[in-house]
């Protein structure tokens, strides 16, 4: 028995996604397939989270769980290359380590990060399509950062889910929520316990929304106490949104 | 008669470069169809170089002289939009003006900055696919730019030009040739008076060499003098190359 963390940058543009689907090429899919032109056999692979078409990572965390009593011998550093060899251009092992058997990414994990990045020029910008949501009017940084930081610390965040999900209990604890310029990019940071669906990109379009001063930044607390997801702003697309970083214990959230 | 000049962004990567080729799509053949859209009439346009296929480009300048005594009377600001709305997402035109009529693109130009960008990490960057070399080994930034300082000045540049150019006089003039880091991206930046075909990826070829040791930056000048082709680097290839910016009378160079 081998169980095999590894993390995996990739851009999201030509996937359906993480989950395996019929009729669409998924991340998980193409990496199981470099894995198996790897190791020669068909591994089972656990993801941290499910990302949406589109959405990017930077460091999404998977584990391989090889059975039975011989499992494969490739040394970590030699199975990363491999896989890079084998992976398409658009996808990249980061980082390849052996975990302790009962290792679950999505059960350990107990932080994500995610970002959301957006262009704010009049005129596009070439190198980032599907890389970044363009809004022609500059934001108000000022107003964005002070909207993000209302989300900080614990609410039941049903405002900010998409409807039809299965969750029961919608409390979540947001450890720092930022908008900041990187480069020429303005960029929304929220690193939370964990996320509901579709919930980073509606918290982006709520952030926006108030950015351009049609929400009042001072007014989050009370769209998240009305649990209604009419109040908050759109869902903004996926081609913005990057899973960042994934915490397991240990891991320094802050 | 109305002569407009302007400036264009592109990701060169689904481009068989600029100039027209039959059955290839060209950028100068899908700005003119974008225009002739916006314009209602097809016109000729000049560009200031050629670039080649998958090279990018910040801003290249072209220009579309409009004969005739009822030229469009659209305004610039007007004409940038309706271009912008009509071009692919991998093209967007950063300035549009109104120039003096004898202005052309590339014989008023007066000298020419290129970017040659490297990811020089060991695993790949999903997310610079087509849009920077990638080189396993990270550069040594100090010798690089040792050898893109001798560079330097006014040389026949025989060496570094691909062989079959019909170009007479192969003397050009470099203004400034150094390599930074950029973020996480080692950057040449070469600006001069005139480029030969290929030579700044054969520079850029050169530079790599010497920063891993294999060419002594001191014998850079000797490389030139011998006007020898088969004695500097290899040409790196077109995806990590940008034409940075074009300047004309009156722009400060350096």
């Amino acid at each position: 028995m081998r169980n095999i963390r590894i993390t995996l940058a990739y851009r999201g543009t030509a996937y359906h996604g993480w989950q395996v689907q019929r009729n669409a090429r998924s991340v998980c899919t193409v990496f199981q397939d470099a894995l198996e032109q790897a190791l020669g056999r068909r591994y089972d692979v656990k993801g941290c989270s499910r990302t949406d078409a589109g959405v990017h990572a930077n460091g999404f965390v998977l584990s391989v769980l090889c059975p039975g009593e011989a499992p494969p011998a490739i040394p970590c550093a030699a199975l990363q290359k491999a896989l890079n060899d084998r992976l398409p251009r658009d996808m990249a092992v980061l980082d390849c380590a052996d975990a302790p058997e009962e290792f679950h990414p999505r059960y350990d994990c107990t932080a994500k990060r995610y970002l959301y990045k957006i262009w704010d020029r009049p005129v596009k910008n070439p190198f980032l399509e599907d890389l970044a949501l363009h809004c022609r009017q500059p934001l108000d940084l000022e107003r964005a950062d002070s909207a993000a930081r209302q989300f900080l610390g614990r609410w039941d965040f049903t405002s900010l889910c998409a409807a039809g999900g299965s969750v029961e209990d919608k409390t979540r604890t947001i450890y720092r929520c930022a908008v900041r310029r990187e480069g020429e990019l303005a960029v929304l940071s929220v690193t939370g316990d964990g996320f509901l669906y579709n919930m980073v990109r509606i918290l982006a379009g709520t952030v926006l929304e108030a950015s351009r001063g049609k929400l009042d930044p001072a007014g989050i607390p009370d769209i998240l106490r009305a649990r209604d997801r009419s109040l908050a702003g759109p869902t903004l697309p996926p081609h913005g949104l990057y899973l960042d970083r994934v915490f397991y214990p240990g891991d320094e959230i802050l």
